[in-house]
C-alpha cells in the first residue's frame, strides 16, 4: 500500500511555534489582567467602528498568527468593553479569576466533549465531583443532582422543560397541541431569560404569568396564590412558579419558602433562579436568605457571574433529574455504548449535545480559593456594597430605589427642581458622563416606572478605592444635573 | 470615608504566580499536542474510576494550584478521551488546532460577554465579521446572517423556533395550545438534536416524522411529498423540513435542492443540518454536493467539528432573521442601550444571553490557514477516507454499507459463517478489540438495521500512517471472528 496522500504539508502549526505563542499568550494575559484596570471600562468606539478597520474577506493564503496577534491587541482590545476592570460596575460585575482561565486554557488544548460517559470519562466524572462540591458549599441536600450548562438561560429553559414534562405526561408523544392551557409564574422582576424559555417551550406570553411585588421587590405570594386559584377556576394548568433570590433588577429576594409551600399545595414545579445571587449561600450569616430553596425542585447558579469562573458556568441542580432526562434523552444508535447504565450520560440532561469541559475551571477554582476563602472574597463585595449604599443613604440628593441584600446596589438622583421625567433623564446622563469617564462602568434600570442606577459589585480586583471613585464621580455628574453642591472634601 | 473593609487579603492569584502558571499551561499544552498520539486513545478505565480517587468535599482553606495541575496531569489527563488524538476516528473526529487553541486562551483571558453591543463592541462585530468570512468561504449568498451558538443542537432549536414562528404568527403571544398540529420533516438518518429541538418547541413525537431514505441514506424526497401531501389532507400543518448534508451515521447527502423545490411549493421553512459536512463546501470539486443550501431558510455548519476550531463553535446562518429575532427577543430595561438601533444585540438571536467571545478563535483559524489551507486540509482527509473505502471494498471480508462523500467511512465485517445476529455481535467484538488497543478509536453505528463502524477522519494530525494501521488492527481483530487469513505483508 502506497499512499495516494500527500503528507508535505505542515497540518497544524508546528509545534515549538505553538509554544512560543501560547507563551506570548500567558505573558499578555498576565500583563492584561495586571493592567486592565488602568484601560478605560468602555470603549469610545461607535457602532461599526471595528468592523471597518478589519479586512471584509477572509484571507487566501494563510497568515501568520504574529499579524492576527497584534490585530487582537491593536484593533480588538481598544473595542472592548473591559468586564475584568475593578470597577466595572455594570450588569453583574464579575470575575474571570487566574485560576478560572488557567482551567480554560487547558480545556482548550485538550477539547473534549463529554457527551456520554465514554467520549469524556474524566469529562465526565469531574463535572459530576465538582457540581457536588459547590452543592456542599450552598448547602443544599444530596438529592440534588447537577450539571453544567452554558448559561442561565439554558439552564432555566431545562428546567421549566422538565417542568412541562412532570405537569404533562403524554407531551413528549403529543405535544403542546391539545393541552389543557399552561401557567408559569414569575415576579415582575423575573430575569428576560424566564419568559423567553415560556416563550420557546411554547407557553407563549398567555402562558407566562408575572405575579406582582411588594415594596421590597419580592413576589407578593398571596397574589401568586390567588392569581393561581383564578387560573385553575378558569380551566387552566398552573405548571411552575419561578422564585429569583436575587433579581437581575435590584437583587430582590422572592419568598421562596411561601413561595415553595404554595409549589407544593398545588402540585407546581419550583425553579429557583440563584443565578447571580447563589454563592451568597455559601456565607453562612446570609444563607437564611435562602431559606425554602432547599425543597425545590430546580436551581439554577452561575459560577460565571459571582463565582470567579469565566463564562460560560451554569450549574444547574434538580431534584428530579429523571423528569430531566425524559425531558431530554434520545440516544442514537452511534452514542450507544456499553457503559450507558453505569456512567451517566451528560447529553441526556439538556439540548446541548457537545460538551465543553467547562468543569476544570471550576474544580481550580474552588480548590484554589477555598470555602473560606469564598466566603472572605463575597463578604468583602457584600461590605462594599452596604458601605455605597450607607453613603446613598447619607445623602439628600440620591435615593436607594431597593434593599441591598448582596453585593448591588439600585439608587437614584432626585432634585425637587425636576420633575419625574426629567429626572429619568438626569440619571441617564449622569450614567453616561459616568461611563464617558472611562473610569468606571454603570448600568441602569427601571424600578416602579422610574429609571435608576445599578452598581453590582462582583469583581475581586475592586476595592474599597474604586466604590469611593465611584462615588465621587456620581456626585461630580450629579453636579450637573441638580445644581448640587458638592462637599469639599469630594471635590 | 474611612474604608469599613479589609483589604489585605490578596484577592485573585498575585499576577506574577499567575503568570508563571500560565508558562506552565503553555508548556504543557504544546508537549500535550506534540505527544498526545502517543497516549492511549481511550483510557481503560471504569465508571466511578476517577471520582473515587479525587476528594469528595471541596477544601475548607485554598490549595495551591500546583497540587490542583498535579492532580489534573496525574489523575484528570489518563481517564480522557483523547479527541485530539490522531487516531481517534469516533463520533466526529474534530480538532482543537493551535491557532484556535490561542484563541479561546485569550477569550478566557478577557471575559467578555456580547449580549449587547455595548457590553462587548469589539465581541459584537468580530462575530458578525467571522461569521460573513466564513459564508464566503462556503460560497453562500450575502443575505444570510450568521450568529455563534454553542453546538448545533442549539442552533437547529433557534432555526426550528424561527420555522413555528414563521408558520404560527401567534404562537409568541398563544402559544401551542391552539394551534393546528404542526409536523416537522426529517430523514430517518437525521441527527438526535433535530427530534430533541421538536420536543423542546413543543411539537411532540407525534409531531416530528421522519422520512425513509433510499439505498444512498438519502431522504426520498417523493416520500416527502406524499407525506406533506397526506399531512394536509389530514389537517395537518407542515411547518418545516431539515434536509441533512453529512449524516452522523455515514455523512449521507439528502438532496437538498428537491427538499428546498417541495419547502418553497408547500410554504415550509427549511432548515439544513451541515454541522458536520459544511465544510466540505469550501472544497471547489464537493461545492455541487451543497446544490441548493443557498435557498434554504437556516443553515447550521460547526467549525468546532471539521474546522479546525475547538468546542465549542456552531455558526446559524439565517436568511430570514428577521423571523429569528421575533422567536427569541426580549429586552429588558436594564439591557437597553443607545446603540440597540445602530449596534446588532446578538442575544436577541437565541436562547442565551451571556455568550463567550467565540469569534476569536476562528478568527484565529481563518486566518492562520486561509481559504487555500483549508481546502488543502479538508481535502487530504477526503483523500485519506477514499484510501480506506477504497482498501475495503477490495476487501472480501469488509463491506462498505454506504458511500463515503466526504472523510467518513461506514463499513462492517462479513462473513459467509456467520448469521446476521452473530455478524452483528462480531463488528461490536472487533470495535472493542481496536478500541482496547489504545492505538487507535472508532465508534459505531447501525445501518438498515445491522451493526457498523465507522471511521471519521478530521484530525489535522491524522496521516496516511495512521489510517493504513487502523486498517491493520482492523484486519488483526477481524481474524479472530471470522478465521480471515491475513495477507502476509499486513502481519
Amino acid at each position: 500500500m502506497t499512499s495516494p496522500v500527500s503528507t508535505d504539508l505542515s497540518s497544524d502549526i508546528p509545534i515549538e511555534e505553538f509554544r512560543a505563542l501560547a507563551h506570548e499568550v500567558a505573558d499578555w494575559s498576565a500583563d492584561y489582567l495586571g493592567g486592565v484596570g488602568s484601560l478605560p471600562v468602555l470603549p469610545s468606539v461607535r457602532p461599526g467602528d471595528i468592523r471597518s478597520v478589519l479586512p471584509a474577506t477572509p484571507p487566501v493564503q494563510g497568515e501568520s498568527l504574529t499579524d492576527a496577534l497584534s490585530d487582537f491587541r491593536d484593533v480588538i482590545v481598544p473595542g472592548l468593553t473591559h468586564w475584568n476592570h475593578p470597577s466595572f460596575f455594570g450588569y453583574f460585575a464579575m470575575t474571570g479569576s487566574g485560576p478560572g482561565i488557567l482551567g480554560e486554557m487547558l480545556a482548550a488544548a485538550l477539547n473534549v466533549n463529554a457527551m456520554v460517559w465514554r467520549s469524556s470519562p474524566s469529562g465526565t466524572e469531574l463535572e459530576e465531583l465538582t457540581a457536588d462540591w459547590l452543592r456542599q458549599l450552598l448547602g443544599l441536600p444530596s438529592s440534588f443532582d447537577g450539571v453544567i450548562n452554558d448559561t442561565a438561560s439554558s439552564s432555566s429553559l431545562h428546567a421549566l422543560a422538565a417542568a412541562r414534562e412532570a405537569a404533562y405526561p403524554d407531551v413528549r408523544n403529543e405535544g403542546m397541541f391539545q393541552q389543557v392551557h399552561g401557567r408559569i409564574y414569575a415576579s415582575e422582576e423575573a430575569h428576560s431569560s424566564i419568559e423567553k424559555a415560556a416563550l420557546t417551550l411554547g407557553f407563549g406570553r398567555s402562558g407566562y404569568q408575572t405575579i406582582r411585588t411588594d415594596e421590597q421587590l419580592s413576589m407578593c405570594s398571596s397574589t401568586l396564590r390567588s392569581v393561581i386559584q383564578e387560573d385553575i377556576a378558569s380551566g387552566l394548568k398552573p405548571v411552575a412558579v419561578v422564585a429569583t433570590l436575587g433579581t437581575t433588577s435590584t437583587t430582590a429576594l422572592d419568598p421562596v419558602r411561601k413561595i415553595a409551600e404554595l409549589a407544593q399545595e398545588f402540585d407546581l414545579w419550583l425553579h429557583v433562579d440563584a443565578a447571580y445571587g447563589g454563592p451568597a449561600a455559601i456565607i453562612p450569616e446570609l444563607r437564611e436568605l435562602f431559606d425554602g430553596w432547599e425543597i425545590a425542585d430546580s436551581i439554577v447558579v452561575n459560577p460565571h457571574k459571582w463565582l470567579f469562573t469565566p463564562v460560560d458556568c451554569s450549574l444547574l441542580y434538580c431534584r428530579r433529574p429523571e423528569v430531566l432526562k425524559r425531558a431530554f434523552s434520545i440516544v442514537p444508535e452511534y452514542l450507544r455504548t456499553p457503559e450507558i447504565e453505569a456512567g451517566r450520560s451528560l447529553m441526556d440532561y439538556g439540548v446541548a449535545l457537545g460538551r465543553r469541559f467547562r468543569a476544570i475551571k471550576l474544580w481550580f477554582v474552588l480548590r484554589y480559593f477555598g470555602q473560606q476563602g469564598i466566603i472572605d472574597r463575597l463578604r468583602i463585595h457584600v461590605e462594599l456594597a452596604q458601605a455605597l449604599a450607607s453613603w446613598v443613604d447619607s445623602a439628600p440628593e440620591w435615593e436607594r430605589v431597593a434593599p441591598a441584600p448582596l453585593s448591588l446596589v439600585a439608587f437614584r438622583f432626585i432634585s425637587e427642581k425636576l420633575d419625574a421625567d426629567a429626572l429619568d433623564d438626569a440619571n441617564h446622563r449622569i450614567m453616561d458622563r459616568v461611563n464617558e469617564s472611562g473610569e468606571a462602568f454603570i448600568t441602569h434600570t427601571v424600578v416602579r416606572g422610574r429609571t435608576c442606577l445599578r452598581v453590582s459589585i462582583g469583581n475581586l480586583k475592586t476595592t474599597h478605592a474604586h466604590v469611593q471613585r465611584l462615588w465621587e464621580l456620581l456626585q461630580e455628574a450629579a453636579v450637573h444635573e441638580g445644581k448640587v453642591v458638592l462637599p469639599p472634601e469630594v471635590l
